[in-house]
């Protein structure tokens, strides 16, 4: 028996288009011989369908999909996540549902038990858990089918779950198991997909043909990475990142096990790939071709604009430099030979006018008063204003150019340098941000090296450096580390060593403005706990701040 | 026995003081003779606390708390809500709980078995459900302790949740219900809420003590009305609403049902008040005490100054007039004269040179190109900036003006007109905002006549008006409200007697505009589908769209 695995790029509510994509790769695995085609999980509808979900209509068209997919099923069996309406009134409307369909009709679904209702997901707010598990028999096989999280409650001393839904399947001695998934791309998250899918094979005792969804959703970056694992733990295959692709596998050769296709990670490596990825996708899905950006002379924006660059070609990445009166003669510099060496189109305009008639209004008003963060903010405003502009006029899309320490400390003018359709580093730490250009220049300088080496600063006010506010970034993101992704409170971080008035000055910073956050753009993911959809915090309160 | 009900306004993460709070009442309610006194869901942290919840440090401050209860539950029973660890390895690790307290010990817990995860609420992200019911005696009676949405799936066609709480605990043959709450505002929601407390009580044949929470956390508008119901299922007592408040009721009183006390309602009064309520709180809660707005002289920005003047004095509002070659003489006459009769500091700054001094550093780059939204933004930015800055140097927090409407098919600037740190109408409808105005001006003119009169135009060009690029607000607010509110589709709604053409190009621009809506301000939430955490749908996407 043959089985297809396919990672493919859906688009969220293009059903016609995500049906055509699985009918061309159906057809392809039938000329291949293939006797099952696994697809992705609410691969009809793509995925994270958010509350279009609650839409009748949304769910009718789902719907119209399965029936579809039924007039291309015959000589193989279809395997494809999409949603189904629960039957009875109690509990939630619909299941996150596998379809197995073969001959034209729908042999069997299994419905996800476990919904992950954590981070970026939500998925009790939509879904009844299942509480039925039943295998499929197809080819004289057994099959266990299963969606995503649930087979992610394995092997775990605090289990989410009070369920798990292979050991009821087990029991009816599957042969082996299949999982469609939409497993986002976080950094550390391949190494720890891999490992959950050996800890299920290694418990059942069967092989596991698992297949995620490739491309980004807005903020989401779901990096592919399909995996077939043998019966004796080894990776038969690991199916390549960030890119679509459908493979073949003979099911006694993964039996055997003598295969192992195990790939090196390195995380700069894949945060690279994944921005890029997400940069790509952002535009394509949206009908845009064309970035703008301001180009500072420092690093975020310098590594902004060489993502972009890769994501979209260099004839469709255009940058301003915006000189004030602050600016270094350096910065214009640094930003004007990383346009040289990236080949892309700069212009140079020079703020202090507008700023200028800013002040000449607002001079009456603010008499006596000294500058302040209102003057820096009003040159951040002037250049957000410029982009904007141009993005308007063009059609160019803002790349908003923060870094995550920045953005966890509020250090960013709101519709100012926080103005952006998309925040492309805004869950890379500064540190990372270091990682990233050093990575670029590998084989050679594309990022300036003054841009890398001199001291960050934001130069809205004379000899102003970053360090004048802020500890050392390795201090401050390890802090930063420690309460975002970990849930530390400050005794804990503390006392991991550091400063306690330290700590709490953070902590506090970070809390007080998350106001900024909710009105920033999303912010492409690559970490295990993004701003964002994945971090719900409230604007007012009193813990911490 | 005297039941106390206590309906309190907690700040989110604010231990100390939450707990300080209810100390004072628990005291009050003992020399007013209570033996019980009932307080809210997850009143020792605050509701929503959202992800704070995931914080160890967190949960070790809210089990401190109840240890200070402990401290003063002496000769009363404080029946409290707070979050639990739940002791076994599975499933969540906390429980969303009711704690009865008396003589320095927990008496009893009960935790929450139905937990919302729709709209606004994400429960299930953090809590378990409760799977073990029972009641607790105290002085000879047995109570039923319930937590807010336990007592929300009776009496239900399409029942959300598959347990009902109260028909295992009504097995032991309860005396009464206790609820604690924290139940946000909508216009249409205290009724409902009435409504399942009738149905509850008419059930299971015992009068039901029901304490809401009241006050704003940022976009949640709690408004009190906490309810005893007797067993005829005569409402004996709604409390005030948006106000702090005690009561005492004899429960013999209770059950003899000869008291009626319901009140009449009226939407847009209800909507006045509680956006009264939500300025107000988030003022007072982030530690503000003064506004700034920008006002057209149009309907939307003179209701905005009203209730800004309403929530916190004539003396803590500010506003800006910012006529540009494109406003009518009436605009700055209207806005002008709205100033003056709400007593408030006006000051006028007219835009052209800021706009001029832009429209110098783009010319070059937009030779040639026609007058188009990238001039009407830049005005709107220029305008965003200004009040920026105003907001900057005296700590005025800027108000965002947009209603609902206007929001929901973009019709707004982002980083311009769409700037604030609070969206006071963004959950209004333009309809509704007019009789909001009306509602404001019953007793004498207070809204200029001409700002409700005149055709509506966000004057960026020439002689322009909503209705060049909208359908009338009547025909608009319709088909937005179907499809937002009751989340109907294009097919539906076009059966309602709408123009097909029209109806896709309305949902069309709702859909596309979800990234303005994203980066814009949170929405004081007065409906039952509020734009923000509420309402949650991808930017990238093809449905619709």
């Amino acid at each position: 028996m043959k089985i297809a695995v396919a990672q493919l790029n859906y688009l969220i509510g293009d059903f016609e288009g995500n049906v055509e994509k699985m009918r061309s790769y159906t057809e392809t695995a039938k000329v291949q011989g293939a006797d099952i085609v696994l697809f992705g999980e609410l691969a009809t509808c793509g995925y994270p369908p958010r509350d279009f979900l609650e839409f009748d209509d949304f769910i009718r068209r789902a719907k119209e999909s399965i029936e579809v997919i039924k007039s291309f099923s015959h000589d193989i069996a279809i395997v494809v996540g999409s949603p189904s309406v629960n039957p009875v009134p109690e509990g939630k409307d619909l299941y996150n549902s596998v379809y197995f369909i073969t001959d034209g009709e729908v042999q069997h679904i299994q419905h996800k038990a476990l919904l992950p209702t954590y981070d970026i997901f939500d998925e009790y707010r939509y879904f009844e858990p299942a509480t039925k598990f039943s295998c499929v028999e197809y080819k004289g096989k057994k099959i266990a089918l299963t969606v995503c999280e649930d087979i992610w409650d394995v092997g775990n001393d605090n289990p989410l779950y009070t369920v798990c839904p292979l050991d009821i399947l087990i029991k009816e001695a599957p042969d082996f198991i299949l999982n469609v998934s939409a497993s986002p791309f976080s950094y550390s998250h391949a190494e720890a997909r891999i490992a959950i899918v050996k800890v299920n094979v290694a418990k059942y005792g069967i092989p596991m043909f698992y297949a995620n969804h490739v491309g980004a959703q807005t903020e989401l970056i779901f990096d592919g990475g399909s995996l077939v694992v043998s019966p004796n733990g080894v990776v038969h295959r690991e199916m390549p990142y960030f890119m679509e692709a459908m493979e073949i596998f003979e099911v006694d050769a993964v039996l055997a096990g003598s295969k192992h296709s195990e790939q090196p990670k390195d995380d700069i490596v894949e945060i690279h790939d994944a921005i890029v990825c997400g940069i790509k996708d952002y535009f394509s899905k949206l009908g845009f071709t064309k970035a703008i950006l301001g180009l500072s002379g420092g690093i975020d924006s310098a590594v902004t604009a060489v993502l972009a660059q890769r994501a979209l070609g260099k004839e469709n990445v255009r940058v301003i430099l915006m000189p004030s009166q602050f600016s270094s003669d350096h910065s214009v510099n640094d930003a004007r030979n990383l346009a040289e060496n990236l080949g892309i189109q700069y212009d140079i305009i020079a703020i202090k006018d507008v700023y200028d008639a800013f002040m000449g209004k607002l001079g009456t008003h603010f008499d006596g008063l000294p500058f302040n963060v209102t003057e820096e903010n009003i040159q951040a405003r002037v250049r957000g204003t410029l982009l904007m502009s141009f993005s308007n006029k063009f059609g160019n899309i803002l790349l908003n150019t923060s870094n995550k320490s920045e953005m966890a400390v509020g250090y960013g003018t709101l519709y100012g340098d926080l103005a952006g359709g998309i925040s492309v580093l805004g869950d890379v730490y500064k540190t990372q941000v270091f990682a990233l250009a050093r990575y670029i220049n590998k084989d050679g300088e594309v990022i300036p090296e003054n841009s890398i080496t001199k001291p960050p600063s934001a130069e809205l006010r004379p000899d102003q450096k970053d360090s004048d506010s802020l500890p050392d970034y390795a201090v401050l993101d390890e802090i930063l580390f420690e309460y975002i992704e970990k849930r530390k409170g400050p005794k804990e971080i503390v006392a991991m060593g550091h400063d306690e008035a330290l700590v709490a000055r953070i902590l506090k910073m970070v809390n007080r403005n998350e106001f900024k956050r909710y009105q920033t753009a999303p912010v492409l993911r690559v970490s295990s706990k993004a701003f964002g959809m994945g971090r719900r915090l409230p604007i007012v309160g009193k813990y911490l701040s």
